[in-house]
């Protein structure tokens, strides 16, 4: 190993446990905060309790499941083990193991934390907006600094402990499926809970949002933790490991063991974790009182510390300036992507405000509209994606044969470097909504809830951006796997002398292959087959939970009317959205991972790149119109709600309303989830083509 | 020129003339048919008129349009002017008037037929319902015969006189610019007027749909005819050719000139033609008194009439029987696509059950529940896309060097060639639709309407399958336009000198060339911006159209009553949907146009390869998603009308309704558009094909 290599290492490794000090003293420093309300610490106490319910039920459901694909991994992966190396496959099925166990401890962490910041959060905003915004962001950013010290630790550990990027592909998938039951499992549970607390309480009983009668409220508040801090956590865990994985392929690839390239890799992921570090220290709020541009100015402070560092850098040790270019033109255009989400989500932008309009003429018109914009939200997206790869491929393509989809794997790792920054600034978002919810149980009075709802309302503008980040990163991350998967197919094709060594198999995939154009095809339906199974499957679970929460309001007497220390069984609505949403959840991962096989044994690897192909184009498309447009109806809601085109109660209102209950399966549970198929199937097909590549029926 | 091939020419010439001898026929057939009732008899009139006034409007508009396109191809294309052949550009410029000639006569014809044909049918209905079905499919028949007739003879001629299948491009082109204008521009055109007649008619004023004191009511009926008749003729006119003209570009390379190839592209779709004629011919109701199943039955025979015929003359002329194979997979394809689609729509299954099930919750679950089932319904038709692009290929490789995507083509023209079955299908939805209106204003009474009602049923039914039919084969075509993208490159580049002649320039798109990968996410949002720019404009144009409804309402005295003798401002409403229409479509189509250009001018031939990979992709995604969950809306509500699910009247019904008006533009305006915006931005690339070669920012 070189020890230049070997330093860049110490130092990740370095730098993942000082974020790990920095998120234990923002986690002590967020208890210490002063609470006192008893009503709001038997509630918060709920929502732990539930939270920690969930996560127990999916991590067991999980332990069984990546039980069963570790022996599958280790029977078959990289190669069937009577024909390979047994010690390699142990050692993917181990970094399996790992790659779920770091991942699940850090969601753990950011649940921990969540459930107390919700609490100190809402009794420090009796006292001002300042120590309220600052006690919701550090409680978030015990989360950040949590999920990319420990995937940084992770990726470093297996790469020291392995000296093979192969496996780290292994601890990715383990991130993955992981990602896969914390993200769309916990988007159902969110939405059931959402769904069914809203349509029995508000619509049919007339009740407030976060009534404590509802004996689905525990379980929306739940829902927040473990759909928006733990799933989205889970999957930028993913995301940054799956595209530090690939750079790291590449670059021993490129490298020919572990060199210059690698040490590039670890020295930029510990930079952005660094900048991310001081961009969480740094935030706090100005005199202006205005939450989203205290946020949004740490974010570009990260950003522009990663990018001065990083210069730095590749300056002291020597690294190709082309390669830092990549890595700034995938921060930036991660940036533009976040803007432009902004723009289409902002209430006082067009968007938003044209669909508050058309919401006069009824519902249907709400819907069309916000499709409308949804659809056109996926240009600057895409265009920016589209250009990133192209301009990150022609800056490196100069330094040498492969070096050029290694610059498009390192504009993805540029793009995910302040991902720290961004966690941070997205856990504090169903923080601030949890606090709002509390201070109401709580009874803290309408000051209270106005600060409470402005924090809340700056957790949905930047939760658009982040979201738009995550896409954008899981797109170009996805590329770097395409070429992850083609390093891996030539390997494997020389061991199995099917090209003498030092030769290419696979350069590409070419369109008019109609191998390649039939997978293309197949895999543009996964994502929206996932979806649609994952909005039905909440759709059947809400239904299932609508039914417990009628029984509980006609068998236990005295709750429709209050009475005193009457309390709800808000458990058993838990446990509901809880079964249900693992339940709903299962057929959907595993279609994706049998079409996957399917169209691999059918058409081989050229059939798999097109499906690799046409399922990031899908997946990136829908992905990003469900985001979008689901933010844009939450936000004319609200705006509606400030006293908009007629106001809270207008018809104009229930239009809006209507629009909002479409979107939330659309923004939290289908179309964030859609990154993690993506990242699945692409893992799958690297893992899988050695196989892919010895038994399939055509070629 | 082969004396076997002119042989199938003039044979190809005879039996478009036995289709225009037969639509005569039809035509005066459905004239004869009694009619007395005045009141149908003036208010068919308007509906006539309307139509005419649209028609007129967007012909003249095209005809500028087009000059300045013509101008612009004499002077740049195949190649500039200056530097190729004055004689080539002028040809192509001819074809190309000659292809918007050719599909707006067909049109025109259609309207005239359609407009008489509802008036009939109201009336025959009196006397039962195998009169009434027999007049409306007729009528439908008249635009099927003379469409398909003048499509193959206009492609025909173009060959004979030209002798040169670059021409049938600009053809082709002109088709595909009358199909943007009248399908987009007619979808736009009705859903204006029908959700404005709605709105204001229905929800405002409670007034029965199709009341004539609605100013929009006969707007409303016009754009029945202008956007289902005319404008689905046009695009499956332009499919047609495009098709014809993509296979007959290939089968001149292959032939190296006109030969056993080019004969069969014409033979079969003579047979095509044929065969439709006779289903046409054969088609009655039989005692089950089922319109559904007397269209669902002439659509098989003229299937198996074309399998069959298409075998014996492969036998008997010697052509290869691997290309019949292609051409009798995708006719297969297609009508499994049909089945599948319809499976989506029909109101005895699971999907229209269960969005009516889920409306009882609210609007919000009629969506949800309706977008879910039309992501779904992506995956047969995606697969079954695949799969016989891949089986085409496969079994026609073997022949030779450009075979294998010749047996694309051929299987995109065998999914064709029972387009005139199909338009004769579709054609007669808007007719029936139209006489059932007729009927409500001429007051013929319930027993009428119940008929009326149940031809109606029918025509939605089938309308799913010809859709499905019709996105399925746009997508072949558009593989094999690719390949005829190429083949043009290739000959260019010869010319150019950037090869040497007899080597290829291009023979594919790798995805990991970024140039193709940017291509390919920029053409993946151009449907959905294309779609969202065509919804909103629907939002506006009907905005217009409310307010004009108003004034009329409030200055017209004696309208709202319905005072003897006062009839509304027909005439300027239908003068707003069509300006309207026409000025919210040419931004459309104008982006992606320029689109095009943009990427052709900095990516070159590679990223236009992509472009139109992720056009097609996301294309055909968005197709029939809209198109399906469209359907399934409109049949949801006819469901619930029917009684179920607490009937007309609920709140259920309320939902459903909701759900349809969203479906509305989702199914009549943007979904069908994507076709004709996928066709004009692949012939866009071929014609411009040796402009992007030459001036080109990358390569």
């Amino acid at each position: 190993m070189g020890s230049n290599a070997n330093f860049f290492l110490i130092i990740s490794i370095v730098v993942s446990f000082v974020a790990f000090i920095f998120a234990g003293w923002l986690y002590k420093w967020v208890s210490k905060q002063p609470s006192s309300n008893s009503r709001i610490a038997e509630m918060g106490e709920h929502i732990r309790k539930g939270a920690n319910t969930f996560l127990r039920k999916e991590y067991t459901v999980l332990a069984k499941f990546s039980g069963v694909v570790a022996v599958l991994i280790f029977l078959f992966l990289p190669s069937p083990v009577w024909q390979g190396n047994l010690w390699e496959n142990l050692t993917m099925a181990i970094a399996y193991i790992a790659g779920t166990a770091f991942s699940a401890a850090a969601g753990k962490i950011g649940i921990q934390i969540a459930t107390i910041a919700n609490k100190k959060t809402a009794e420090a905003a009796q006292k001002g907006i300042h120590g309220a915004f600052l006690c919701g962001f550090r409680g978030g950013a015990v989360m950040g600094m949590a999920v990319v010290g420990s995937s940084l630790l992770g990726v470093a550990l297996v790469f020291i402990l392995t000296k093979n990027a192969t496996a780290l592909l292994g601890f990715s998938f383990g991130a993955s499926s992981l990602a896969l039951f914390a993200k769309a499992g916990g988007g159902i549970f969110t939405k059931t809970a959402d769904i069914s607390a809203d349509l029995v309480g508000k619509v049919e009983l007339g009740i407030p949002e976060d009534d404590p009668r509802n004996p689905a409220v525990i379980a929306d508040n739940v829902g927040d933790n473990v759909g928006d801090v733990a799933g989205m956590g889970a999957d930028l865990f993913d995301s940054n490991v799956a595209s530090m994985a690939a750079a790291l392929v590449m670059a021993t690839a490129l490298d020919g063991g572990i060199g210059q390239n690698v040490s590039m890799v670890f020295c930029y992921a510990a930079i952005g974790l660094f900048a991310s570090i001081i961009g969480v220290a740094a935030a706090r709020m100005g005199k202006n009182d205005n939450p989203t541009f205290a946020l949004n100015s740490s974010t570009y402070i990260t950003t522009a510390i990663f990018g001065v560092l990083t210069a730095a850098a590749t300056w002291f040790f020597g690294f190709r300036w082309e390669i830092w270019g990549a890595s700034a033109v995938g921060l930036l255009v991660g940036v533009i992507i976040g803007i432009a989400s902004d723009y289409f989500t902002d209430d006082r932008r067009p968007p938003v405000r044209k669909t508050a309009k058309a919401s006069e003429s009824g519902p249907a018109f709400t819907i069309l509209s916000g499709v409308s914009y949804g659809f056109l939200s996926t240009m600057p997206a895409l265009v920016g994606i589209g250009l990133s790869a192209l301009i990150s491929y022609k800056l490196c393509e100069g330094i040498g044969e492969g070096y050029a989809l290694f610059g498009i794997s390192m504009a993805a790792v540029g793009m995910l470097s302040i991902v720290g920054m961004i966690i941070s600034n997205d856990a504090y978002g169903p923080i601030v909504d949890n606090a709002r919810g509390l201070a109401e149980m709580g009874s803290l009075g309408d000051k209270v809830l106005e600060i409470t709802d402005s924090l809340d309302s700056a957790g949905n503008t930047v939760k658009a951006v982040t979201k738009g980040f995550a896409i954008g990163a899981a797109g170009l991350t996805v590329i770097a796997l395409l070429g992850a998967f083609i390093s891996e197919v030539n390997v494997a094709a020389v061991e199995m002398g099917l090209v003498p060594a030092g030769q290419l198999f696979l350069t590409g995939f070419d369109i008019m292959d109609p191998n390649v154009f039939f997978g293309m095809l197949v895999g543009a339906a996964i994502p929206a087959v996932f979806s649609a199974m994952l909005m039905l499957g909440v759709n059947r679970n809400a239904q299932r939970m609508v039914e417990e929460i009628h029984r509980q309001f006609d068998e236990i007497p005295g709750l429709k009317e209050g009475k005193e220390g009457v309390d709800p069984e808000y458990d058993r609505c838990i446990e509901i959205a809880t079964t249900g949403a693992i339940k709903e959840l299962i057929p959907a991962g595993l279609m994706s991972i049998i079409a996957t096989l399917l169209v691999g044994f059918i058409g081989g690897v050229t059939a798999i790149g097109g499906f690799l192909t046409g399922n990031i184009v899908s997946g990136l498309l829908l992905a990003l119109f469900m985001s979008n447009s689901g933010g844009l109806w939450d936000n004319t809601k609200k705006y509606v709600e400030s006293g908009a085109n007629g106001g809270k109660g207008s018809d104009t209102h229930k239009a809006a309303v209507i629009g909002d209950t479409v979107g939330d399966p659309f923004k939290d549970t289908a179309g964030p989830s859609i990154n993690t198929q993506i990242t699945v199937v692409s893992l799958v097909s690297s893992l899988m083509s050695v196989l892919f590549l010895s038994f399939s029926l055509i070629r």
